[in-house]
């Protein structure tokens, strides 16, 4: 069995968005396997005090976040536009990923969610958005309806419980085993640690 | 001319310390020179409601902090002890390096007070101990009273006011005229920026 790790990501994140537009093909390079896990940064803000994003809540950090991502999309190759509201609800999105979590086509929907939100400037939010971007993945409605249902919602809760209890403070996070990596900046570095197994 | 960067940091930062301890050799093998700019952070912090270090005052990303920076310093062999006291008041220190800063010993100051405070946990807001840094790179105890001056505590308040009127919001920060490049991660592609002039 191959080694894996766990990409702990938000769909209103914005340093997610480079981090999980490569992290599978930086991961397949060195025969390590992704296990996708969406989670909540809203009641982990909210836990520090916050009710916005920090970059809202901070204004010389958020100028700075929005210049630093033009630069990385660019470096990177991905296309990058503001998108002109910050931040999105990742909520529907975010319980459709972790309720179908084992299919083969959540990968594809991650980066479609992502690239709608910062590089389309399109509302993730908005269910009719969700359809669209369900079938332009050859997947349809009934997904988005599967992830309304209760037990999908308290999946997710869950999950976002268990972040917190795994010590993830912010988005994207790589996690293997108790071993973390915080940010865009550290997928390739993560990617290196768990091909050579260097746990704890 | 050669190009040159405004290496913006605070003695307390811990991400400052690998950034102070490489940037000066990136840079020259670069052909770049580095301008030193010590401030102060607290101030900074005081601004966004902090009356501590964040990392104080968000322990998850706090206890992440310790542990990336021991990685970090793994990874670029240097010498890296939790500090039995944080955030230690850099004001002394920064005052030093502030009022002398065009001399040639400033780098190598700078570089023993990272040294004293994140690998050998010494005190480095403490008058005798910076007396014993400047003894061991050939200065005397006169650069230490020359910067209680009141002129001297006036240029580094003035200069911590640069660094917030410049968006600045955290340590260590890189300035290339307006373009800012923050933190430890972002030392190399800053000075490759700075040395193909890609000025806005």
């Amino acid at each position: 069995m191959s080694p894996s790790l766990e990409f702990w990501f938000e769909f209103a994140s914005t340093y997610s968005y480079p981090a999980a537009m490569r992290v599978e093909a930086v991961a397949q390079r060195a025969g390590v396997s992704v296990v996708w896990r969406p989670f909540l940064l809203g009641p982990i803000f909210a836990e520090q005090g916050w009710n916005d994003s920090p970059f809202n809540l901070y204004p010389a950090k958020g100028r700075y976040m929005w210049r630093d991502l033009e630069r990385i999309c660019a470096a990177q190759g991905i296309a990058f536009r503001r998108p002109s509201a910050f931040p999105r609800s990742g909520l529907r999105a975010a319980r459709i990923a972790c309720h179908h979590a084992d299919a083969p086509w959540v990968p594809d929907f991650v980066r479609a969610v992502y690239r709608a939100n910062f590089a389309e400037d399109r509302d993730v939010a908005d269910p009719v958005v969700l359809r669209d971007l369900l079938a332009s993945i050859g997947e349809d409605r009934s997904r988005l309806e599967a992830a309304s249902a209760p037990e999908a919602k308290g999946a997710l809760r869950t999950q976002t419980e268990r972040a917190a209890a795994l010590g993830i403070f912010g988005a994207p996070t790589i996690a293997i085993g108790e071993e973390l990596f915080w940010g865009n900046d550290r997928v390739e570095q993560a990617v290196e640690w768990c091909a050579r197994a260097e746990l704890p």
